[in-house]
């Protein structure tokens, strides 16, 4: 997918747009990665803020409701300094059927300089990255059942600063692999950081079909697939879907892919247990693996911060606006 | 209506409040001109802000929704460095039954130092205004069928950005009159500015009675209407006007009243295109126009948030609490 | 309840949660007046802003709606510099079935230094401050039908602008005290601070059982309340009573228990009359009483900024996170 690579760099190869974690190579991830850590400070200070990006103006363009996403880019961009204008395009210009392309044409008119994307559309912020003007980045925040990039890209975070290297890591994803945008941004972002194997484990009818060509071993039974793993994902189950012929009852699905105290001795003793939020405990996960010693969720929702700052900060250094 | 240009004015004859253009005169909306054309560059620049506001306390009281006219006022109000309070009033203490005069009371108690007011009703920023503490000023942000002067002023700066004087132009205002409080504002700007014709061009049952009284030439039939202008400024089309007994269907009324490639050719060939937006693309204006290059459709929303800033500052300046 | 009183003061005896009047020593209350003394020059500067709290993260938590308590706090946050995360949580992760425990540890991960919650549920701020980590403080900004404190305190720093002291003062709380957070915080307020007497002024319906051990004297007839009070505070009758066999209608309420210029007349001829808003008019207080010269109400909601900047400060200043 040559076009979405060329989509995200800019004429110098740096990142201009962060629409996909699929189309980058392992030295920009890194690069997004090394950035982070040097963001991860500015939280910690008693003055949480550098005035990098002051007299920017971000657009949150949520299409999606999504409080935790928003709140973490909407801090992110306050400690950078930036000015936040956020839209909630379920009320407002696109009711009155004003086109996606003219609320962006418009957007861009008052000189703004980024647009933070969700939208229940998979590939929505590509679209808009092609048509916004140079001077513009887009940043995904999610879109449809296609990539979550910022989420995938603090679990990394998260996963290096405990493991401090990809390489000989056995990673495995649980869950509702098929409906998971970030499972799918997991995937690509722990292939091309080198990660040893990276596993999906999910019952049949929670796999996509083509699942093995994204670079993963499949397993249908949790207990097989834990097995001398580093790192255990477990995905949120969307309560939705229980009611659907796709699932079982929830406690027939804890007792089947839930994470217990027990599941977890089967994986290695020094295996760290992450989950993107919000939690259903009881459901994919028990709360005393939720909060116990080997968790690092909380840790990954703290670097969010840090990897949206970073994130935020390069595409808008590279862009035509920026300095 | 001498009491309303009281009204807009403090003691000293410089614009306080800016509630309607009805009432002002050619040096002062010259001088809104020419204070917005000096912020014009300040969205241009990496920084876009400067501390001209900073302190102040911007409050939005928007009673009725409109994302693209908050948007532009939200991002003047932040790139002059003042604080912004947004209040929804249709979820506020209104449905607490408190009045309109309570809520207002109770926001200058809070020492802010500007309302921008968006209502249905007619009148309520001038009741605002009258009722409102000396070091408070009142933004007319669109009030019901009656003026939208912010809108009417960049209007007036894209106009005389292109045409650099209103002497000797001539500009049509097409479509849905009788419901515009766009199109009340633009034609008193235009006589006050100075320009050679105004021309309403509508169905006579978009049309006020006494429409001539404004200062108009009135149209019933766009070719004749279109005839020698320089300036074409079409009004969206309510969709809900559509299913009234007022209109046709859609399609009739953009064959009737619709601006289309070949209809622009009949006004000057220098002749340039406005809409305020949204734009019902097929409706009053075909795509190619609106995307054409003698539109200035997104010149006119950048020329936004530079007026809205004149008008801020003049009228913050102007006030009691200013320096 | 010295568990209370623990959970609002740091190991060194300072605020560093602000739950609930019951719980404080006169020094503490005294020790809020006098800031809020020093804060209330800063909304009357031409820029209404300090530094103090720049950097800083307040995040508004609020599951109830209230625009004015929202907007007070708002304005008191960004006059101290601080930058807020407003949480409208009805629509948020909890929807999600995210438990409030979670959604608290997960704000606390993104390195937030200040919840300012309103719940409907008594305790819920409570609950929040025994669970949250040493470096964030707890405001609360009402709790179900528990307290209100900021409100109390803003009371109190309008009867000390005027009555220079408590000593002395007799204060009656005229209404619904049954389901008055505001009259709870009240009277433990003028208790601590040492007022003569508080009267509380009700019909039996709209009285708690148990009211005498508050340390109040109880009216049953407004007259007789009345006579010798140096302050009267109207409390808002909410509508949704009406409707229940707890009252008559408005205009019985009214005749026996509304404040109108005759009854106020049996008051001393100095008091003052106060209401924490949005007033009712005609049902518990007239307007000529509301707008007379001896209403405070518009003092009330100016101060209410001031009082709110200093207990913020004051909480931030005693937080691990503080300076």
């Amino acid at each position: 997918m040559a076009a979405i690579e060329n989509l995200q760099l800019n004429a110098q190869g740096k990142l201009q747009h962060f629409l996909s974690i699929e189309g980058l190579d392992q030295s920009l991830l890194t690069e997004i990665l090394d950035t982070a850590e040097s963001f991860a400070e500015v939280s910690k200070q008693s003055v949480k803020k550098i005035p990098l990006l002051r007299g920017k103006t971000i657009v949150n363009l949520f299409f999606e409701n999504s409080t935790r996403t928003r709140a973490t880019f909407e801090l992110a961009a306050t400690r950078l300094s930036a000015d936040i204008l956020s839209m909630n395009i379920a009320t407002s210009a696109t009711s009155k059927g004003e086109s996606l392309l003219d609320t962006i044409r418009n957007m861009e008119a008052m000189q703004v300089d980024m647009f933070v994307v969700r939208h229940s559309l998979s590939g929505a912020p590509h679209f808009i990255a092609q048509h916004v003007a140079d001077h513009i980045s887009v940043i995904n925040a999610g879109d449809g059942q296609h990539e979550h990039p910022t989420q995938a890209m603090l679990d990394m975070f998260t996963i290096r600063q405990v493991k401090q290297q990809f390489a000989g890591l056995r990673v495995a994803i649980v869950g509702d692999i098929l409906h998971s945008r970030v499972a799918r941004s997991q995937i690509h972002a722990l292939n091309i950081l080198g990660a040893e194997e990276v596993r999906v484990i999910a019952p049949k009818t929670l796999l996509p079909t083509d699942v093995e060509s994204l670079g993963v071993s499949v397993f249908n039974d949790l207990d097989n697939g834990l097995k001398n793993v580093d790192v255990i994902i477990m995905l949120r189950l969307q309560k939705e879907r229980m009611n659907s012929a796709l699932l079982p009852s929830e406690s027939e699905y804890f007792k089947c892919f839930g994470l217990s105290d027990e599941r977890l001795k089967i994986a290695n003793s020094d295996a760290i247990v992450m989950h993107p939020g919000p939690i259903n405990r009881g459901v994919e996960i028990s709360s005393s693996v939720a909060d116990g010693p080997q968790s690092v969720i909380l840790q990954q929702v703290s670097n969010g911060i840090a990897v949206r700052m970073a994130v935020m900060s390069m595409a808008m250094r590279n862009n035509e606006g920026g300095e």
